[in-house]
């Protein structure tokens, strides 16, 4: 079988009616994501990460797949909740709230904000609705206001070690693209340089050729637990949201400089025992605080396989279509329940599932979905050059 | 061999040789905690936790076991330290601080100034100095001040869901008892007896007979995430603070209740696959947010052994001592480092070592030197009745 439609099918067939089917709150609106392996729903609280995600993915599959009423209806269910439950008076965004919608969490996480901006761009795109249009860019100006200071008055850190992360970079720069339909484009313009410049130059490890999580704030490297954090999965996701910014704008130095950092990342991050990417590494080898670093999870391996397939379209290279070959096997082995569908996000060093859950505080309808529909596109886009 | 040596030996020969010789920082003094398996310091950020708990263990060494001045000197330097340049304007502790003592984490836990005010009481008796009877009377002073609101501003809950937490009525316990010569006798049987309650009454599940991690305010489980939490180690850790406490108040029931919680707990928690007590479990055997819950801590089976040792000196049951003998075998064959000395702290499901590490952010010198003091001399009642 081709692989463009390996990934159709699994996301038309296996994933999305997975959450079509369990993850929907029809009375209190959004989404259950806290599904055990069967589906069933084992906690009703609500994160707005998660919301934010899965009202954008929804949106997405209308806009891009096919303009299904229930699509519309699941996507809207989740843009509901987040209006009206997940927003404070001041535009911020709640981390979490109860089922009914009370607030449980404050917003103290900048990126409840950047996937609320996400969804409601893409649902505007759906419905041609100015009022989402003005939400999202209302919502993206608040994130850019509270960018270096992001967790606000929740801060724990005293200023006195003043490091720079590399997530909102990160985020931004897909972030951006996905308000195009809805800012400047001097703005996008912009952003994006800042952003490019920001990871290549501060976070991208030249001698190494990796990223690193935390930097000092001009760039440099900084010798401490935070300094030394390298998440390969953050990084190599990064990558293909530069080849992304590099098809825009032709710009193929840069999609060679994301292939290379692809290579270099797995080759530095692979488990050569038990295969799979490590969660969490050390950049100096010391022992980290991740008591969790030596998982495999899902995510880190579905955007390593849209990163690889992203920079297999615009690179004649065959270590990227060895790591393709590897990661590609590793990962349909080991992810996927063929007895209930989805995947499992979370495996032990070993391989076996961690915890019995297709969603979670943390695994929603978001990274599973996203990665099998770049990653079908990608392969048609391959496979019908070939 | 008898049990009472093991300890001492082990004490003695082992685990304090290793912290006098890796930990001291005697240019800015404090002590380095980021130790790796050899003893090598990988990182020299102190956190304030473990610089209290080391202060409270050498003053300890040297109250209970030996007037040696290399103890007290090294209890000192960590004294020095909290004293100078952990604490704020205000008496909270900050949660860590750069090896030179500057602030790098505020003052959010509770905790730190728990560990401080312990280490400050202790080191008042090794010295008979005032000056730290009234330092560890100010900060115990404004636990209590503290105690309904322990994280003050950096409280990130909106306050919409309530609940309570085990760790402060549990650490409370033992604390007041650290305190003994320093509080009046009636402030101390009242917080002994607001422990007492609220931990057989409101955090030992009446019908399964082991402790939640946090309930509602009146004491009934709350379904979330939190209030399904079970902690073994914490709950077992409570029983011998409870026993401590029988003992002083010749309460042969609480020796009861907490000897049958010891027996619950570990018969709940014990894996039946690989050996080792989990970290974390779910009430309902749900799925955990805590990725680390299948992994065995050197603290968890340190304070279940004893747990064990303090209750079989009290109540004589053949489960006791079943108990004590296979987590005595777990723990002696798993977590101690034959080649550099001192245990590892953290190891997967399966019984390896998952960091290479002696010490940390969490791991210092406290709960294997307490563990076996405190094992040596109960062992050597146990063995002088015989």
């Amino acid at each position: 079988m081709k692989y463009a439609k390996i990934y159709k099918d699994a996301l038309l067939d296996d994933v999305i009616p997975f959450w079509e089917q369990y993850s929907l709150d029809s009375e209190h609106s959004g989404y259950f994501t806290c599904l055990d392996s069967q589906g069933n729903v084992f906690d009703t609280d609500k994160f707005t990460w998660l919301q934010g995600r899965q009202a954008w993915m929804f949106s997405l599959l209308y806009n891009q797949v096919e303009a299904k009423s229930s699509w519309l209806n699941i996507a809207k269910s989740g843009i509901d909740f987040l209006e009206n439950h997940a927003k404070d008076s001041d535009g911020n965004f709640y981390f979490s709230t109860s089922r009914e919608g009370s607030a449980l969490v404050q917003p103290y996480n900048i990126f409840s904000d950047c996937f609320a901006a996400m969804a409601f761009a893409q649902y505007a795109k759906a419905t041609n609705d100015e009022a989402y249009s003005a939400l999202a860019r209302d919502t993206y100006h608040n994130i850019l206001n509270k960018q270096h200071n992001p967790k606000g008055i929740y801060e724990k850190s005293t200023g006195n070690r003043q490091l720079k992360g590399f997530s909102l970079p990160m985020i931004l720069s897909n972030l951006v693209l996905e308000l195009e339909h809805i800012l400047e484009k001097e703005e996008i313009e912009q952003t994006l340089d800042q952003c490019i410049k920001e990871i290549t130059n501060d976070f991208l490890d030249s001698s190494l050729g990796i990223i690193r999580e935390n930097v000092e704030l001009d760039g440099s490297p900084s010798d401490t637990f935070q300094g030394r954090l390298i998440n390969p999965g953050h990084g190599i996701e990064a990558m293909w949201f530069l080849i992304d910014i590099g098809v825009r704008r032709q710009d193929k130095s840069l999609i060679e400089l994301a292939a290379k950092t692809i290579i270099t990342t797995l080759e530095y991050s692979w488990d050569k025992e038990f295969g799979g990417i490590f969660y969490f590494m050390d950049i100096k080898g010391h022992p980290l605080l991740q008591l969790e670093w030596d998982q495999k999870l899902w995510w880190v391996h579905l955007e390593t396989l849209v990163a690889l397939t992203k920079a297999m379209e615009h690179i004649d290279d065959h270590r990227l279509r060895d790591w393709y070959t590897k990661v590609h096997q590793y990962s349909w082995d080991h992810f996927p329940d063929p007895k209930y569908g989805e995947w499992y996000g979370y495996l032990n060093r070993q391989g076996e599932p961690l915890l019995e859950l297709k969603g979670g505080k943390w695994k929603g309808c978001f990274h599973v979905p996203r990665a099998m529909y770049q990653c079908w596109k990608t392969f048609e886009r391959i496979e019908n050059k070939q």
